[in-house]
C-alpha cells in the first residue's frame, strides 16, 4: 500500500453534477475545542447568559465550524486527498446550536480543464434548512501517466 | 458585571480604517484537534509520508484553521461580542505549516449604516507573506438607548 | 526521586488472582478527541441522525476507547510502568454511550516465569454489564539486583 | 442527501482479498490526547527520562493508538459506516514513536454469509516493518431490499 492509494479523484474523474456530503452532530466538546484552537472565545459561543440576551437566544456554534465541514468533504471525499483548496465564499444564513446535525454537501457546477480548476456549490443544512451556503474553487490535478 | 459589559463595538463606534489582529502559532495539537472537530482527516494534514509527495512537500494546516483566526478577531476584538457574521470570502494563497505563527488582521473598508453592515478586508499572514485573504461582512447593532 | 521510583510491579510481586481497575465516564469530548487522534469519523460515533437509524438507536463511543481503558490499568496500576504489552484480544459485546461510566478490570490468571509473561483476564463493564472482554499477555521484568 | 448515503459496503459488496488502509503520522499531540482520553499516563509514553531507561530508549506511543487506526479503516473505508465491530486480536510487535507514520491495513480473509460475519487480517506497519498485527471479525448487514 503506497501513498498513491490514498489519492482521491483526479480531474478526469470529476463531472458536473457529482455531489458528496459529510454530516456531524455538533456537541459542546466541538464548540469548546473550536474556541481552543481558534482563540474565538466570543461569549455567544461559550457564555449562555450572554447568548440568551442576543438575537440567537442561546449559545451558537462557530460559523467556521460549519465551514470546516465543507472542507471535510473536499479533503476526504470529493475530490478527496490531493486536491488543493483555492477559494471559498461563505454566507452565514442561520445559527447552528449544540445538538444540531449539520450536513455539508458539495456539488460540482463547473470544470475548467485548462486551469485544473473545479467549481462547487457548497451548502450546510440542519434538518433541511440552509445554515451556510457559498461556492468553492478547488485545484485538482490530472491522473499521472 | 452584567452581560452588557461583554459587548464589543456598536455601529457608531466603528470607522473606516479601524483594524485589529489576532495571532497564534499553529502546533501539532491544533492540527489534530481541527481534524477532530471537523472530521477532515485529509492525509495532507496528518500523514507526513503522503504530504511529502504533494506540491507542499510536507504536512500543512487546515485552511479553515487560518480562516477561524479571522473569525476570532471579529468575535473577540473588532467588532467584538454582539456582532453577527454575515459573509466571508477566502482565497487560499499559500500553505501554513506546524510552527508557523499566523497573523489574522481585519480592516474596516466600508460601513452601510442603514443596513447595519460593516465590510472588512481580511488577511492572514505568516512572516509577512499572505496565506489567506478575502472580505467579510458583519452585522453590527446600534448602541441601545 | 529517580525514575526507578516510577516503576510498577516486578514479576516477583505478581500472583494469580491479583486484580485492579480503572473507570471513567465517557463524555462527548472523549468521543470527539478519539475521532481526532484515530481518524475514525464513522458517523455512528459523530452523527446522531445516522446513528438513530442503526441497531444502536443513537451514537456510541469507539470500541477502542474502552479497550484503551484496559491499557490504562496495565500502564498505570497492574503491572504498572515498566511492563510491555504483548497481546490483547477484544470481544465487543455491547455498545458504550456518552454518559456511561466504563470500568476496566484486569485479573491475573497465569504467570509464565521462565518467559517473563503474565496473562490477564480483561473486562470492561457499564453498570455491571460486560461491554468488552478478552485476554492480555504482558511482559514483566524481574526486580533488578 | 439522506443517512443511507453515508452507509459503507454491504455484505454482498465484499469479497475475499479486498483491502484498504488508513495512515497517519503520530505526533506529540496524539500521544498527549490519547493519555487524556484513556487515562493511560504510563511514563513510557509521557516521561522521556523514564522512557530512556526502558528497553525502548525513549518515549513510545500507546499501542491502542495503532489499534485505533485499524478501527478507522473499518469505520470509514472497508466495510465503512454501518458495520459492527465484533472481535479484534492484537499482537504488539514493535514500538511506535512520535514522528512515525503508521499504516493500518485490513484485508478480507473470510466471509461467513449465514452469520453476516467478515474476517479480516489486520496489520499496522511503520516504513514496512510490522508494529501490530492480528485478526478482526466484523458484522456486516445485507443490502436492504
Amino acid at each position: 500500500m503506497s501513498v498513491t492509494n490514498l489519492h482521491g479523484y483526479y480531474l478526469e474523474d470529476i463531472s458536473v453534477g457529482m455531489s458528496d456530503s459529510y454530516a456531524k452532530t455538533v456537541t459542546d466538546a466541538d464548540v469548546v475545542m473550536m474556541a481552543a484552537i481558534s482563540g474565538d472565545t466570543n461569549p455567544v459561543h461559550l457564555n449562555e447568559e450572554f447568548a440568551q440576551e442576543t438575537m440567537f437566544k442561546g449559545r451558537i456554534a462557530h460559523g467556521m465550524l460549519s465551514a470546516a465541514f465543507i472542507s471535510t468533504v473536499f479533503g476526504t471525499k470529493l475530490p478527496g486527498p490531493g486536491c488543493v483548496y483555492v477559494k471559498q465564499s461563505l454566507n452565514f444564513k442561520a445559527p447552528v446550536r449544540v445538538g444540531d446535525t449539520v450536513w455539508a454537501t458539495v456539488t460540482c457546477k463547473d470544470i475548467v480543464p485548462e486551469k485544473g480548476r473545479v467549481v462547487f456549490d457548497t451548502v450546510c443544512t440542519v434538518k433541511g434548512k440552509v445554515v451556510v451556503d457559498g461556492e468553492a474553487v478547488l485545484m485538482v490535478s490530472r491522473r499521472p501517466d
